[in-house]
């Protein structure tokens, strides 16, 4: 085990908190030498003279091996890294949206360079994922990977379900707590998500994947109306990041969906801020790992273990033919879809409906059909699109089934009591 | 990455399904070159010429670089293990028994020989416990690991709970369906869930803890009329496996214990042959781990895991200071002690009362003492002991608490109904 001499990039929550883990546990063998921050008129708690606002206090001072990127600021992060690989150093970054967009980058310069380039703090925070993925799931055949990924919509979903808060209010509460940014944007979206199962998916089955590859849809159309739904059927909601592929290794499904849970599912009960994965292996079955996905010290844990791991020169192997997904086939889904009176359209040329509502405000269906063209179709503000949890179901099962009955869901309390028949579309059979 | 020379000892499920694996991956760079068994007259799924029946055709061949032991029979696998190391070979085990029973052993002889020692499958199958104690959350202060590690128990306990089985039917159950052994004591003793938590508290903590330091109680005293109690009171019983530090390092609790769980415990959920581990750290908080604990398929995963490691030669590094457990304060707990109608005796001598209770077959006391002494006065037949979960109670915050009013559970509906106050016991304040 070597001694580890770091420079360290921004000196916020995550970046003063190893700092002083690192100073506590001298057992570590690692020391912060240099700090380079953007903001020197700040009062920081440790020693001034560790403070400098150069980066090249940091790349160009040979005695440095490891950087520790922790700024907000997603192209100078990427920057500091390339020039820090390039200079022979180690680096380690918590940063997801930067490093989901540059993979192949990334890993090419690390590898060209012959160093470590560490960030498992990017993917669900203290919560092992990536390492798993890496080392102890390495030789078993993952069949596939379903989590929830992002804590932000996880505590807005839990707040609705449970507290029946509409979704703005519990966005702020969200806020207000500091488990949701200012500009939530990229969270209620899916996006922070998907740039999560990206480097998942890389890690899980060594191939890399384009944005459009993956089918997204947000949280921010969920309604009340959806969430009574669910409760009545007991069934929650969770936005789910998942990622599965075909007997012959080619990717199944790549997809950040809200999604209905069972009650026994084992992500059910993974909720407010919480993260939660699901890893299927062919000899494992199973495996779930469950934590805190973000904040001060969960993100802390996590880059304390990338710098631990890098005392024993540490690199991710990934998978060994690293591959890009060129298309994957278009799935089909059982989906719910809801949205407001007036907004009804003929579903069935969406797929096969089985069930059809409307009250005086709302109305859903649920079908199956390819999951893309319904989620193009039902992309305007009003529809609300959830899917329901399991393998994904080939068309061909369908196409035999006998004629679906008409299913009123006659237990279903939500809107004023009408007769049995009022408000009910023609299931398009 | 090194090609691997496997020499394997036993070829029953576990074995076999290794071998398969192995050869249907080539990219892992592993072969079984020899397997060693006991009974040649059985028909293998292998070519005959692998097969020896002389441990010497593995121990003494220079060009197997890892021994894996699979057999049943501890004192031979010990023998295997140490011979193998002693001439310069790694080995992999999956026997827990024999591990927790010679730990220091085998740690010097690895150590002298510079050789790797792994046995991942020894604590809870395919779920990653000791990779992670080990390499993720080697920087983080762990505070306490609690969790189910025996599938036997956890089967019987469910089937008890959800089914409604007596304890003798579950166990046939278990044992149908090949989820407790033939001879099920160790398990049913909790002896094997205690060499588990031996494994689990070096690699946690570095420490070395003696048999008898650790509080065992199984689940065969465990009646109906304990879990139709749970049941009432939206409980469920685990036989749970914990080990947890004080602030200085120093143990405070080291047990395996039936323990009602309350409804939204993260462990609540692991039922039937699952396994399910938290892992509380300093930062990280609590992880919780969750998969299938043994079974070929989970064995076989966690073995290859460990052959799959081996390759880029990975050793458990314990912790820097391995010490051994001196002894450790008696801890106090809450607990519920139920008893055959005529096996009542003067409770308030092992601490503070709380709730008391007798129908005209069986009555209980819930009671807060010191744990090592309610063992071991309630330890005979008809008498079952039962912890609540949370944390260790230290016994200062009862002894200024004001007197416990007698708790009546009114909504008890055990038993025949009775007068109010037939079958109650004084509360001995």
């Amino acid at each position: 085990m070597k001694t580890v001499n770091i420079g360290l990039f921004g000196f916020g929550l995550v970046g003063e908190g190893i700092y002083q883990v690192l100073n506590r546990k001298p057992q570590l063998n690692a020391c912060i030498s240099k700090i380079v921050i953007k903001h020197p008129e700040k009062q920081r708690n440790a020693s001034a003279s560790l403070f400098s606002t150069d980066a090249r206090d940091i790349l160009e001072d040979p005695s440095i091996d490891l950087v520790v990127e922790l700024i907000d600021d997603p192209v100078a992060a990427l920057q500091i890294l390339l020039e820090a690989m390039n200079k022979g150093k180690s680096v380690i970054t918590a940063n997801k949206s930067m490093v989901a967009s540059n993979l192949p980058l990334l890993m090419e310069v690390a590898r060209n360079n012959g160093v470590s380039l560490l960030y498992e703090a990017a993917v669900c925070g203290s919560v092992p994922i990536i390492r798993n993925l890496e080392e102890y799931f390495d030789n078993d055949l993952i069949t596939h990977v379903t989590g929830i990924v992002n804590g932000s919509t996880n505590f807005i979903l839990t707040q609705m379900s449970k507290q029946g808060l509409e979704y703005e209010t519990a966005l702020l509460k969200a806020q207000e707590l500091g488990f949701a940014e200012s500009n939530p944007s990229l969270d209620v979206s899916g996006l922070d998500a998907r740039n999560k199962l990206k480097i998942i998916i890389l890690h899980a089955f060594g191939k890399l994947i384009r944005d459009e590859d993956i089918c997204v849809k947000g949280i921010n159309s969920i309604t009340k109306f959806d969430l009574d739904y669910a409760r009545e059927k007991n069934l929650v909601i969770k936005l789910l990041a998942t990622c599965r592929v075909n007997k012959d290794g080619s990717m199944e499904e790549a997809s950040v969906l809200p999604t209905f849970l069972p009650r026994y599912h084992p992500l059910r009960l993974t909720d407010n801020e919480f993260n939660g994965v699901l890893i299927g292996g062919e000899l494992a079955d199973e495996q779930f790992f469950y934590g805190k996905g973000a904040g001060r010290y969960p993100t802390s844990s996590a880059v304390l273990s990338d710098i631990s791991a890098y005392r024993y020169n540490y690199r991710y192997e990934y998978k060994k033919d690293i591959v890009t997904v060129d298309q994957i086939q278009p799935v089909q889904k059982k989906c719910f879809v809801s949205f407001k009176k007036g907004q009804y359209f003929d579903f069935s040329r969406l797929g096969k409906i089985e069930e059809a509502y409307e009250s005086d405000q709302y109305g859903y269906v649920t079908l199956h059909g390819p999951l893309d063209k319904i989620l193009a179709e039902c992309k305007q503000p009003g529809f609300s699109v959830i899917c329901y949890s399991g393998q994904v179901v080939p068309l061909e099962s369908h196409e035999n089934s006998p004629p679906i009955a008409l299913d009123i869901p006659t237990d279903y309390r939500l809107g004023p009591t009408e007769s049995a028949n009022s408000g009910l579309f023609a299931v398009g059979i």
